[in-house]
């Protein structure tokens, strides 16, 4: 587990056999898409931790335009705070008091969110099995499980919800959570995922956790609230963050998949020969900002 | 994602079909084996954080019984201290010089702890997949994975593991380190698994995530240093912290199991039918001391 000088054998295996973050950093150009700036919900909160996230709309538009809408609304930093921080579980913010009114244009239960028919366009499946029965892959840049009548974004860690109450409530997109820890996949198809946190994980999973039932902070003083909720889109463009992900389509990203299932720098003895769709997360960076 | 007082008719439905929390709750004493207090690690942080470990003595006898020397030589608090906060990774600590002797007993290089031949006395399958081609269930209150020809601990959050350099090396048990995040199972059978968190993950999983490369701390004022590291048995039995783990055979770890892949309360829409090996850590409490 320590970072050593490698040998001079252990160099050449490794050039002989790239490793993932190898690969990642000579992708072609070809091999990334942008994240456009409307997708993007840029999260920061009290105590100077932020979150860059990007929205599914292709997975659950009703609730993204609903997030968009609260977004506009300045709703986030009016009335939610993070609430809630359980181990292995989630981090999630919302309205501490649940009576703040929602925004005229925001739906209380958009359809959808959580399966959409038929598998989604690009998909492109793993060869290895999944723990939950059914086909896992990629599509668009995003993890995906299909059973071949519908498919779904899977609760990996960095995937973000809708928090909801009880059947048949969706939930609005009020109330979001972000999945930390070994991903839940029994929420898979019983909670509308709605994005995926790009950058920033690492800030919001080291909060400290709650100690209420369910993780949520027992006093007000622990909350943290959120002072900032912008899109991409209301920043101006010069100052906008840029991200792009890899595309699911690419060949970088097949090679990626196959050296992340198949470790061949010197440090692994035996190489698994298969990887779980949580551990792989499509790949993700950060556009320098232009001079 | 809201704790929410059930309706009538939800509260029957739970009433019928028991959740996890109930059945570990209701499970009878027999359904429960004692952690024996040789194999109890303590640790404390500085700063009031601390884990009780289980030590895997039936998985890596020769790393336990170097955890051991170190901490009857008091090692672990002279020399180590947590060093490296890996986002979705490990928190792991050691000596951070890489300096520091062993005690004499201490082997370098362990036999063993990767992988052991066959299947484990007791093993219970789970009738789910597993992402990685493996036949994973339980044995002894412990998750395993095995292929047929061997059995191996599985990386899951929690599991404590043995940090090396390079093959042919094992590590000593002198560098350790706990997974938190998605558990990374490309490294079963690379890294010598020693132990599992039974209390305290909480507290771990919330520090700092390291700014230095594979998430190592770049200040030597971050490291979080070991106070104390005991055995169990170098408390006196009064004093003594004491586990109970669910036994993988028991009536009730079946239930829990089904209960776990199936979820029959009314917050879910669609039981999975099926969980991960990583969502199925056996349960654990803590005994009430005597008054």
């Amino acid at each position: 587990m320590r970072h050593l000088l490698l040998s001079a054998a252990a160099l050449l295996l490794t050039a002989a056999a790239p490793s993932p973050s190898d690969i990642i950093s000579s992708a072609p150009a070809s091999a990334w898409r942008d994240v456009p700036p409307g997708n993007l919900l840029l999260l920061e909160f009290a105590g100077g931790r932020s979150v860059v996230i990007e929205l599914a709309d292709a997975f659950a538009p009703g609730h993204v335009a609903n997030i968009r809408r609260l977004v506009g609304a300045g709703w986030f930093q009016r009335h939610a705070a993070i609430v809630r921080v359980q181990e292995n579980y989630v981090v999630q913010w919302g309205d501490p008091t649940a009576k703040a009114p929602l925004p005229a244009a925001v739906q209380a239960r958009p359809d959808g969110g959580y399966e959409r028919p038929g598998r989604p366009q690009g998909f492109v499946p793993l060869p290895f099995a999944d723990a939950y029965g059914t086909t896992v892959g990629h599509a668009l840049g995003w993890p995906v499980a299909t059973d071949g009548n519908g498919h779904w974004l899977p609760h990996c860690p960095g995937m973000v919800g809708a928090g909801r109450d009880m059947p048949p409530d969706t939930g609005s997109g009020a109330e979001l959570y972000v999945v930390i820890g070994h991903g839940p996949r029994h929420l898979d198809r019983n909670i509308a995922l709605v994005g995926r946190v790009l950058e920033g994980m690492e800030q919001v999973s080291a909060l400290p956790r709650g100690t209420g039932q369910l993780g949520f902070y027992e006093k007000e003083s622990e909350r943290v609230a959120i002072v900032a909720a912008r899109l991409g889109t209301d920043l101006p463009e010069t100052g906008r963050p840029r991200f792009e992900v890899m595309r699911s389509d690419a060949p970088a990203f097949a090679a990626w998949v196959d050296a992340r299932a198949n470790r061949r720098d010197a440090f692994f003895v035996r190489p698994a020969g298969s990887a779980d769709i949580c551990n792989l997360m499509p790949p993700v960076r950060r556009v320098p900002q232009p001079k």
